[in-house]
């Protein structure tokens, strides 16, 4: 089995060998863009990790984990126009940097190059990984459209949150360890195992990146501190806090999110957090899925050390470490 | 072998029966609606005869028949956004009858739909239907840059012309009678035969629509006849047109593409046309495409009468008569 650092330095390597440009380069000179911009290309090397883990060797799950990273870069080009976000990872998103158009048609086009690589993927293992990229394409966009839809509804339940967060961040996660079990060839019983692993992580990731916009470190977390609250986005602190909250509070809740002074309104609408004691209440539940998550790694017919391996590096994952 | 008018009628049959909702609505509505306008469904058409042609059964191209229909769909949907189109088989289009994101997202999900179906091509066929469908999906994006490009370009040429109607619209074409004759087992060689002979066909098939939107009958034709020359849209027509004008021709086209008033535009236009003999011009590469494509079909191993059936209908097709 490969460390992960070993991993982390193949993709990286692996990276830093693709070119994506082509003719007409109007085309492809935001694709390259867009993926030369690095990111921790997680995505991949849960690829890795998952295959190396059930003793498979990586070459077999490289095309199928390049095809992950370029999915992903898609969505968050086509995502930044429907979500207006000028900037993506320091630098202009695509459709600030050229136009809507080019936007559009450089996302397609990554699209299909992240079919190409899937379907490089060996025979043995390609119906089973096109099955699990299909259906995760599909729920991405479908969680796409539920986080949208939540822009415009007047309620929004938290299990309605779970789940819309499920599809647009999870499942991603969760078919990149599955890929990486179908390419070592783990039963399908293991495949759903570390499928349904991924799911428990990639909420528990998700709803760490809704704590660290209220409770983090801006230095650590790289974006500004309460840009959620700002926006007045509908996050699992934001919900929760207005399912706790009484009569009078949600009367406080909704003046601080109608300040039109941003470094009030997070100074205002953190108070209440910590008077409803949200800090606790988002830590509890992650720990929650961290603790299921672990319990479902106990069942990978793996040798424990591997396992912890594993799961030493997705517990600091979780936490936003690495 | 099935007629054509079998072929046709299995197809109606076979779209009646798809239904493509779940949810959320917000985003399965839009591709019900994109896909239940009907349309010539001819892409599947051709996989279907193609497949018959080369003695198949139609069963074994039916699912990627599905996902070339689906695929056309969804670029028709993305370029109606880019081209600004507000109109598509005279209903609203679908970023025109709901917004700019629906349409984006609606159509990466159609995207997906399409492979899915794809995937379900029986495994012997699977990985040679997928790289002729990656490749000319890459291709149909690279076609709409170019023909985005040419908005821009002061001087484009007919050669590039050429170049990108191959890319938009003929390769999707020629995919589809590929993938006809893959799903029946046809030899390498004429996959490529086919594939060859159905880029002509779609060349010409691009160069009829130029030219009925100056020279056709707009009963017949289903589109307000000059609409081209209206928007100063490139043709075949546009840059034969300049490629024969002298210096004075040149600057009465000039003059002519610059009248504010429609129809004395299009009546002008069509006045210097008539004495550049773009007419005669245009059919003659029709024919030459024509010719050549009857050619490359001698060459198809299969008997004659099945050929000439095959043929009679794509005559028809290029004539714009089905």
């Amino acid at each position: 089995m490969h460390t992960t650092e070993e991993l982390q330095q193949k993709i990286s390597d692996l990276f830093d060998t693709l070119n994506y440009m082509s003719e007409p380069q109007e085309l492809y000179e935001p694709i390259q863009y867009s993926l030369s911009q690095g990111g921790k290309r997680l995505r991949p090397l849960l690829s890795f990790m998952a295959c190396s883990l059930y003793g498979g060797k990586i070459e077999e799950v490289t095309n199928a984990a390049i095809g992950l990273e370029i999915f992903h870069n898609f969505t968050l080009l086509h995502d930044d126009i429907m979500d207006k976000s000028p900037l993506r990872r320091g630098m202009p998103s695509v459709y600030k940097k050229w136009d809507l158009n080019t936007a559009i048609l450089s996302g397609d086009t990554m699209f299909v190059v992240a079919y190409e690589y899937v379907t490089n993927t060996k025979a043995e293992y390609l119906v089973d990984t096109l099955k699990v990229f299909n259906a995760t394409a599909r729920e991405v966009c479908e969680g796409q459209q539920y986080d949208m839809n939540f822009e415009t509804q007047k309620i929004t339940t938290i299990d309605n949150y779970m789940e819309m967060i499920r599809l647009k961040t999870a499942v991603l996660i969760a078919a990149a360890l599955k890929i990486g079990a179908i390419s070592a060839n783990a039963s399908k019983e293991e495949q759903q195992r570390i499928y349904d692993f991924g799911i428990l992580i990639g909420l528990a990731f998700q709803l760490r990146d809704d704590y660290l916009d209220a409770f983090g470190d801006q230095v650590v977390f790289g974006k500004p501190i309460g840009n959620d609250i700002v926006t007045n986005k509908k996050t699992y602190l934001y919900l929760r806090a207005y399912e706790l909250a009484d009569a009078q509070k949600t009367i406080m809740l909704n003046e601080a999110f109608n300040i039109n002074d941003s470094s009030k309104k997070v100074k205002e609408v953190l108070g209440i957090y910590n008077e409803l004691n949200i800090r606790t209440e988002t830590e509890n539940i992650i720990t929650k899925l961290y603790d299921e998550s672990f319990d479902l790694l106990q069942n990978v017919d793996r040798p424990e050390e591997e396992k912890a391996a594993f799961y030493s590096f997705l517990k600091k994952l979780i936490k936003r470490e690495v």
